[in-house]
């Protein structure tokens, strides 16, 4: 029985992608993750979200790009007739993420009607594929169709407005994905077809574009360690060295003049700041990761390195959000992180947690993994509401009364005219267990708390590792490592920053709590000695069947204050347990939630409700509110208990006032008569 | 002695230009207004900002061109060696600026060191031009310089970054009050020859550009009015239909990305809104309406019509200013006026008086007099501290403590190092005699209400025309009429919307204090009917020598709401007395300013404090005060005397709160804890 379930397992995609890829490749991540395929999850939070994405979210997916549109565009631009029927021409990647959701899904929860489904989708695409390989609905069906953003010629917009590179990359994204879950070449060989195109086309002594939104780079990696083609390497490293090359104003504090919109300010090797358009950055990061972990080259590591310190140091809000501003939905200066108006894309998030992995990849060190884990529960899962059907674009920080005319959003919307995030949310997902774990050589890391089971191979022995938690409401952590036979290897623990008296990110945020910051571990019940590693507890030892591995998260209430740099948090604090950031919502606060003061010193309390919000540990604490009178001429101060919840399960009941940063005490107060 | 004088003005640049204008010519305004040269002041407001202006702004203006190195970028232009000193290729305007204003100065105020001085600068001026006519110094020393924003040819960046063409409009205007005021054409010569050689340069088969920041136009049109030059209006036109003829993306909203910005989004003809940059704005609409004037074309009027409405009905504060938006220095949506990041840069209040003036030429209409009067005594003159040598580069809306860190200008500063505003201030104050009357056939207008007397000639006959006032304070209008004898022809004095009820933008604005709308005028003591003609009083009749006519304004406090469109207005008021719009200075109101809500029927009392900010009229009414105590944690309603100042004279005692929108009551507060 055990060798016919390792039998089947060698028939998934997922091993013939492994094995291609070992084959395709000297060069790579010395720390690769634990494929998703081999980790099952068992826990109540993400197994819920992950199941409503495969039953809701997917289809409702699939089912809007049909309703919209977004399928009809594939069939004119296969007859080239009509007009292109959507806004954005970038709209035939919300297919190309569907597909890529629907094939993570696919991998480890079988289906043949979606899988039928999604070949017919693929006919659709491989029939509107231009003879030589371009793929591009809205410049097929017309190139002067204003909506084409592109030109009379093939890229001639790319550098700015054109999306033509942009929906490549999620072509060869989604491929990449449908190959690794379903061992089929259907889609592959379109993204092949269109990727031979592109390097045909592109190149030192051929055309020169910067990529107007990056994901090709990404998209072309995959693609090389599938197919081994140096050539999709060496193009997914041009397009990133094109950046920079053009002519901008230096001197303009205009980010379309001066070009960082597009991270085209400078070469990417001489970029250090988080710049531009978030989404674009994170692509694009993530791009350089891969190369200089494919390439070996030393310089994209130190501009990455450079530009994460800047990111995680001055431009993320406490919940792991990044992109302030909404003009260009991009980075803000250093600490122009505004609550009123935060922008906070939830693509970006995404984007966020792609790049950290590959950072921890390439380092080795949990910092990387403590963003991650940040941006993922809150200001990622944020994204999508309990119901799998409704999203966010944008993640708020505060939504008061006054801001009830402004443009950030208070309730989620079931699609969006641009619809990335939707769709980045049905692709993220079922790749989380991917994010798991790793292995490098002897060392097997655990980087997420997330109860389930992986399976994998260290020193050519088969190891389980089961994961029994109730995170994060509990910081009790158990581990079960369960060798085919007693073997010697590290088992590395992230401890997390958050758990130290660490605050994440440290330079922008630090705890006005401290707890007792270290952490006993218990190896079949016996507290053990361990040394701390780049974050991790290094447990090096010979292991045995059924070996239990106990670690205990410190679970008190924290309050975090951001460092005075950024203006609007001063005198105030954010509340956190474990990972979770948490906010106060109108529903549970008599009806506002900006007019609360939590003083220090206030004592939380803390109430798992299983009733409220599909499960949630509530923070309740004395607190004072301050209330208005009906005439509108007089101002009370009252003390009542506030009520707080995770910010990720905010907006589910309906529009009010939120907040996630707290005044222990006030200056002054804004008088509104709206 | 009569005849002397007589014969000593004929000797001025003024009326040789006069002259030279009507040779020139066959169409242009029908309405003409008088001279500045024409008009003299005697009242107390503006004779005092046009003396301090003359004796304090102008040489300071002068001395920061020369220690600021914009006047050593000349030299060096002329050398061709060195570096190009300042910041921005068009800091050669502010030189041109200066010129101008001295020019305007000294035609009603001769000073030989000053025209000495001047013509000293224009000969450093005339060694900077190339042999053909090129003058731009950044270019000149380097045309490489990424300072020049040009390129290595010429004008190649034009259409949007560099400012080759608005360098060449500042240098005419400059040089045509230059010709003006003196009679000399050193710099007159220096400006045919830079038109000619872009007469030369571009046309229908020449070179195609949309001008980057316009304001050409206008010079242009003024060195055709000189020199009869159909070319030069010629070019004027072609530039102005040069505007939207580039490729944009029409679906973006990002107005560098859909040309709004320039205003390049359309036709200039086919243009209907206010939009972009506010400064470049008012310059195109100001010479749309001076070509509109001088060739009869219908479309430009047809199009700065429906930009006025758009303008005065959507995009306009309640104080005058415009161009809400920092980014971009722009005008935002319709109804999009938030009061805390008001930008309403003080050029773009100066624009807007240039071009009402030219729209009240060409409809003899009194409602462009209104925005016209509106904007000069509050957020124009708002522009310059009482020192003459201070400056708001912005106008804002409130300064509360809690924006202490924002980019608003608390405090005016010497100069900026982008230095338009206050050499537009320097060029606009001496020149604002010549926006109080006017004159059509057998009309004379009476626009502005300022002690002093106007020389005109009537039927060919002089008319001395005498105002006596202690406006902007009192309501109480004398006008003497003069006629060398007895003479018929119709004196129309403008009677302000505000005095009828009519708030100013009256689609944005109204009163809820409305008054008896009807004013009475009395000639020679005895109340006479009139009729109104667009919004003029008109007294038609035989005017005979000393003939006196009085008109009273009615004064009281006006409380002024804004259409709710203005979200952030809904539930305030705003204040008015006479054409000043008034503001709450921290200074006045025990510490701070965002704390006071005036209930309504708080009834006002008036005080002149001849003391108080070179003598202003106080309003008092009593108030309620909300306070926070020290603690932080309590807050508290108090009822004290509210002191209210007109809005032009704050910022001028130090930095603090300060608000221009009072609530009547409240709905929320909110909690600021720094």
């Amino acid at each position: 029985m055990k060798t016919g379930k390792y039998l089947s397992q060698l028939l998934t995609g997922a091993l013939l992608f492994a094995c291609l890829q070992i084959q395709a490749q000297q060069t790579d991540y010395t720390i690769k993750a634990v494929p998703f395929t081999q980790v099952k999850f068992t826990d109540q939070l993400w197994t819920s979200h992950i199941e409503t994405n495969r039953t809701v979210t997917i289809p409702a997916s699939f089912k809007r790009c049909e309703t919209t549109g977004r399928v009809k565009n594939f069939q004119m631009a296969a007859e080239k007739k009509d007009k292109f029927c959507t806004v954005f021409p970038f709209d035939d990647t919300d297919i190309y993420k569907t597909v890529e959701g629907a094939s993570f899904s696919m991998a480890v929860h079988p289906d043949k009607k979606l899988d039928k489904y999604v070949d017919s989708l693929i006919e659709i695409v491989g029939k509107a594929q231009e003879p030589d390989g371009y793929l591009y609905t809205a410049r097929t069906i017309d190139p002067l169709n204003p909506h084409a953003w592109a030109g009379k010629d093939r890229w001639v917009n790319e550098h700015d407005n054109s999306h033509e590179t942009y929906n490549s990359g999620h072509l060869f994204e989604a491929a990449a994905a449908h190959f690794q879950a379903t061992g089929k070449r259907n889609l592959l060989n379109i993204a092949y077809k269109n990727a031979d195109l592109l390097v045909k086309t592109f190149g030192n002594d051929k055309l020169h574009v910067p990529p107007g939104h990056e994901v090709v780079e990404m998209g072309l990696v995959k693609l090389y360690r599938i197919s081994g083609k140096k050539e999709y390497l060496n193009l997914a490293k041009f397009f990133l060295d094109q950046r920079g090359q053009r002519k901008y104003d230096p001197k303009s504090a205009n980010p379309w003049e001066n070009g960082s919109y597009w991270q085209d300010n400078a070469p990417v090797i001489a970029q250090n700041e988080a710049e531009g358009h978030a989404v674009r950055a994170m692509y694009l990061y993530s791009a350089m990761a891969d190369v200089a972990a494919l390439t070996g080259d030393t310089s994209y590591l130190s501009a990455i390195d450079k530009i994460w310190s800047n990111m995680t140091g001055k431009k993320m809000y406490v919940q792991g959000s990044i992109g302030s501003i909404p003009s260009g939905e991009r980075f803000g200066g250093d600490y122009e992180l505004p609550n009123s108006t935060a922008y906070n894309e939830t693509c970006a998030a995404i984007g966020n947690a792609m790049w950290n992995q590959r950072m921890f990849q390439l380092h080795g060190d949990s910092k990387y993994m403590d963003v991650l884990e940040k941006t993922l529960y809150n200001g990622l899962i944020s994204g999508v509401g309990l119901d799998g059907k409704s999203f966010f674009y944008t993640n708020a920080m505060e939504i008061k009364h006054s801001f009830s005319h402004s443009a950030m959003e208070r309730e989620r919307s079931g699609w969006f005219e641009c619809s990335c995030c939707p769709t980045n949310i049905a692709r993220f997902l079922p790749s989380l267990p991917g994010y798991v774990y790793a292995q490098s050589g002897n060392s097997v890391y655990v980087n997420l708390f997330i109860s389930g089971s992986a399976d994998m191979t260290v020193n050519s022995k088969a190891v389980k590792l089961v994961q029994q938690n109730n995170y994060p409401w509990d910081g009790g952590l158990l581990f079960t490592v369960n060798p085919a036979s007693s073997l010697d290897f590290a088992l590395k623990i992230r401890i997390p920053g958050w758990a130290q008296n660490q605050a994440i990110p440290s330079e922008l945020y630090n705890y006005k709590t401290r707890s007792d910051s270290k952490i006993q571990i218990k190896i079949n019940g016996t507290p053990t000695e361990y040394k701390m590693e780049k974050g991790y507890a290094v447990l090096n030892r010979n292991w045995k069947k059924n070996d239990r591995v106990e670690v205990n998260l410190p679970m008190e209430v924290k309050r975090v204050a951001a460092t005075d740099k950024v203006v609007n948090n001063i005198g105030k604090v954010a509340l956190q347990r474990g990972p979770l950031m948490y906010c106060a919502e109108w529903k549970d606060n008599y009806g506002l939630a900006s007019n609360i003061i939590i003083p220090v010193g206030a004592a939380f309390t803390t109430e798992f409700n299983k009733e409220l919000l599909n499960g949630v540990m509530t923070l309740k604490a004395p607190a004072i509110f301050i209330n208005v009178d009906d005439a509108g001429k007089k101002i009370s101060t009252e003390e009542k208990k506030v009520t707080i919840i995770p910010y990720y399960s905010w907006a589910n009941r309906g529009k009010g006032e939120m907040t996630v940063w707290f005044p222990e005490k006030i200056k002054y107060v804004d008088l509104l008569s709206n």
